[in-house]
């Protein structure tokens, strides 16, 4: 069986890794002229609306999945016209792109959010700063990732400066959610309608940028996790979703609140491939390809540490114990994710022993410490 | 870095698989026309002796290394010239090679074996059947592999057909060991001499082929697996040996005879990928290419079956708890392994409760199965 995949980014190459021990073969397509699956999988090169090449791509697939969720609707198209089946389904594209349909999604299928209003001309923000108050969020429906395309509201005044940078697209103003802690859970359905959870994980993101992932979470009461547990399966069911998803969700007093979801495999899920029985990458190969998805128990407990812009030293990494090391074969650049670390250990406080010998050769923040010293004094 | 490998075949393909994490690119070397590395490296294609190739193959690497033992001596001398290090050493090829020189060795260095006897000759054969008695085993010093080119002889009117099966090349008998189990060791060495070693593991072959690999082996004390360390690391240190090695053993009364060495990533040590901190494939590309050693400490506990001449139903595979599927995307042929699954679960008896839903399929023999049921006895 040979599985197409669109885009050849760090995602793509790990669900090549995941799916060639169970015999698949992969085939990417990317219209960069370096992407990090080269190397290691076929690829042809072409725009997302270049039918030609598509059709070229698509010759002997046997399905097609992606790794990001701005896929045009007519890149799946030429697909489908082609005779590939393309999974996730397409009305998973068509709610995650769209910021606004994504939160009336939710709110339609019993998933709170926060509140929300779009926003087409000034005088819609104005009236959506009247309605849901200061401070506030202003983002673009479309596009935007890792913290691009939006703009924080903290007084009126920056109504103006907020209009002028996002104005001139369709935009949609969030309130403001003062949170307790970012959680997110990662799901996979299969082509029967199972649906399986990885267990809620804390992110601490900073300038938008995922830096740190604890899996599990701390302190989350059969409750919560049930309550997440039922969000993403209310979801994917009334997507008729096959493959992995994310959602990423704001814990406030006990209550979640879903804030955006990804219809693909999710970097607060990376950790899955040391940290738990089937990684996220595996089970969404499993899922396209119509294999029963494996168990999503954990094997120990993980701290996921992306690395942003430079490499660090590789030997110093993997001599810590349970260190295990991914990187993307990306050139650093400023803000890049080029690869993750999992730190993996039996129990947290064999985990909490060993991180700061992780932090000592892994770039991280003052506030990224603090944060994780946070979430270790929870385990 | 590129890292070079010399043969194709599944265990080149874990090989790749478990160093793309760790950022490196690879390039394999195989005068077959299709190689399961295929689709997910670079290969070039060309004879062993073949030095035009063999400069195109070499050009740009790092470091070469190999994935059989049987690398004739000439094509390390090309690749040398080329200016490509070459590890293992030599040296390790050389004393693999032969297996009259690897029991010398192995002896030379406080390892003890078989007895065994040099035979060139009928009447050579006649006296090393005088001197160890019957039954004993008449072997091919060079080739062979999966119960190849060895004959047993049970009764002195063997001596003549094992010498015209076997006679006209360089053989040695070896006395019959009467041992009790067969164990094996996979043991790692970097660059600065660093020794790491997985706990020794309990194998079960049927027709010369390993069916199943037990990790750990059950009833190890401290002192067999420390005998079994000690004998790995003195094999290694006098060979200079950089990179994965294994030394399949035979127990008898308490004590280890080594029995074979492979100067590479070898079968009975798959079920690290799934049953250990770091695999042995990602332990064999830290060394050679630099980095130290990873935790070779067990996760949970590992069954291992070879999948041989016919695949089995994967999502039947897929469907069992802590079943993990590996196949190598070779064609099905009688005897030819094709695949493994490694069977993982926290505890011996959760593993015990899950055998018989992967036994039931996987086609094991039923002898396959008593010998699994005598090991998880132990357990």
């Amino acid at each position: 069986m040979i599985i197409g995949v669109l885009g050849g980014g760090q995602l793509g190459r790990m669900l090549a890794l995941a799916g060639y021990p169970l015999g698949l073969r992969f085939r990417f397509y990317d219209p960069e002229p370096e992407v990090c699956t080269d190397g290691l999988a076929e690829r042809v090169r072409g725009a997302w609306d270049d039918a030609a090449a598509l059709e070229r791509f698509a010759d002997g697939l046997d399905v097609v999945t992606y790794e990001f969720e701005n896929v045009p609707a007519e890149t799946v198209r030429i697909l489908e016209l082609a005779g590939c089946e393309v999974l996730p389904p397409q009305r998973a594209l068509e709610v995650s792109q769209d910021r606004l349909i994504e939160k009336q999604f939710c709110n339609d299928h019993g998933v709170a959010t926060a509140p929300f209003v779009p926003v087409d001309s000034e005088s819609d923000l104005r009236a959506a700063v009247a309605r849901l108050g200061l401070p506030a969020v202003l983002k673009t429906r479309r596009g935007g990732y890792d913290g691009k395309g939006q703009v924080v509201l903290r007084t009126s005044a920056d109504i103006v400066t907020a209009w002028s940078e996002l104005g001139g697209q369709p935009l949609i103003l969030e309130g403001f959610v003062p949170f307790d802690r970012e959680l997110s859970i990662v799901a996979a359905r299969d082509r029967a309608g199972r649906v399986v959870c990885y267990p809620l994980v804390q992110n601490i993101h900073r300038d938008g940028i995922l830096r740190l992932t604890f899996a599990p979470a701390p302190n989350v009461t059969a409750e919560l996790q049930q309550s997440g547990e039922a969000a993403a399966t209310r979801i994917l069911a009334a997507l008729e979703y096959v493959g992995v998803a994310a959602i990423e969700l704001f814990e406030r007093d006990g209550a979640l609140l879903a804030n955006e979801m990804a219809p693909r495999v999710h970097n607060s899920g990376h950790w899955t491939i040391d940290g738990a029985v089937t990684s996220q990458f595996e089970n969404h190969i499993r899922a396209v390809a119509g294999l029963p998805l494996g168990s999503t128990e954990l094997r120990g407990v993980s701290v996921m540490a992306n690395i942003i812009g430079t490499l660090p030293d590789v030997a110093a990494v993997a001599s810590v114990p349970g260190a295990h090391v991914h990187l993307y074969d990306k050139a650093p650049r400023p803000a890049r994710k080029i690869g993750h670390i999992t730190l993996n250990a039996p129990d947290p406080s064999t985990l909490a022993a060993r991180l700061p010998e992780l932090a000592a050769v892994v770039d991280l923040d003052p506030s990224d410490r603090e944060g994780a010293d946070r979430v270790l004094r929870h385990w």
